[in-house]
């Protein structure tokens, strides 16, 4: 019988919860928290590692998470229903997590279909975007330093994995990126004078900027962008939310590449 | 100096505190909240009527309120701060709130470019997919009975006043409106045997099928469509957010009939 932790001093706990909670205790341990077979098994399907898994007694008798609990080479701890409430956002608990190592960004594209992300700040609308930009063919997405943490267990939860297959750069030095790449810079903007996007020639190497949810693209990645797009809209709406911009936005990317 | 109403036993404020709550009294009362200058202003824009307007002493002073109270043909109630905080969602009081009267659904299109929703449930989701709809010039939405009530003060918050100018038929029995229609009517899949969005002739009279976050579209919904579209997708990726979906296979219908 395996002992059931219900202390919240347990260090594995301590350190579960601090992770859980800011990107700065995620920054300072190079560490993220997994919550849900889905996002754990994404993870063992990229190869990678964990640190230490987390469950209840009751995760543990779901066949799902037991199949996985044999496969995982860690530390495991089992943890009381009360303490595992404070590390997951879920309403309904799934009764395992995990803590793993954020892996070291990749270094910078220079071709290929590169994302740039400009300051988009709400995590469902970042993990969806990283989603769809996985989906449509995006090979690396560049992150503003004002962008959600896309670690945090919002994002995560929104990004359904993607962050786990998709290379991501945060805190990135958009400029001096987009300098640097030899392909194309898009920006997508609410700008009559920018071009219809469907009558824009988005083939070859690119890299597609999107600003965000309040602003836009910044001025300054604007005076990076060699190529302005407007998202055709009826008259009467003044603009879309940001994720369907780029499922939009990078589609119509993946569609004349094809 | 006019009265500044504190007490929540004021029968305009139990009114406008009732249907922020619940769909049944929404319903009940034929009455919607507005929260905001953008969604009032929308609702004037659209020609529209408001039965009442609540509003606070410091909304008040904001010159684009204080300019849309003196347009407004309604009665006119100051409220506390206090009160109002129960009745918004948002994090910041806007200052201004309005009771409307839910618009007379729409007698149903049987041609043009209608757009059915089938079990969305998120109000985000809803909200936005709305706002995405009516850009591409979707003109008639039907939502079946278990989609998110799009006069909630979520959806209409996320839908930024899409509800407004674009004709939404709610708990619609989208079989029967989708046997009654005489253009094409498609369906997203997540089906390897349907057939590649961007292969697929969007053009002419199009009635566009979207199914739930979790289930997809239903057994139902999916016999009744005579094409089957699938989003292509990257290798190792599940499934898009639905709001996500729909922009992409909304938009790609517009640029087929530009």
């Amino acid at each position: 019988m395996k002992e059931i932790i219900s202390s919240s001093s347990n260090p594995q706990y301590k350190l579960a919860f601090k992770i859980s909670q800011t990107k700065r205790e995620r920054t300072k341990q190079g560490l993220a928290l997994l919550d849900g077979v889905h996002l754990v098994r994404a993870w063992l399907d990229a190869g990678r590692e964990i640190e230490t898994v987390l469950f209840t007694e009751a995760g543990a008798e779901k066949s799902e998470i037991e199949h996985l609990l044999q496969q995982i080479q860690a530390k495991t701890l089992c943890i009381s229903e009360a303490l595992f409430s404070t590390l997951s956002e879920l309403p309904s608990a799934t009764g395992l997590l995990a803590i793993v190592k954020i892996p070291t960004p990749p270094a910078a594209k220079v071709d290929g279909f590169c994302l740039l992300l400009d300051g988009v700040q709400d995590p469902g609308n970042v993990g969806a975007i990283l989603r769809t930009a996985f989906a449509a063919g995006v090979q690396q997405v560049w992150l503003s330093a004002q962008c959600a943490d896309i670690w945090s267990p919002k994002v995560l939860r929104a990004g359904m994995g993607a962050q786990v297959v998709l290379p991501c750069i945060e805190n990135a030095d958009l400029v001096s990126l987009a300098q640097s790449f030899k392909g194309q810079v898009v920006a997508s903007l609410l700008d009559e004078a920018a071009s219809d996007l469907y009558q824009t020639d988005l083939r070859g190497d690119i890299a597609f900027v999107m600003g965000s949810e309040g602003q836009g693209v910044s001025p300054e990645m604007a005076a990076m962008a060699k190529t302005k797009v407007l998202i055709p809209m009826q008259a009467g709406i003044e603009s879309l939310n940001v994720g369907h911009a780029s499922a939009i936005a990078l589609y119509e990317v993946m569609r004349q590449n094809r």
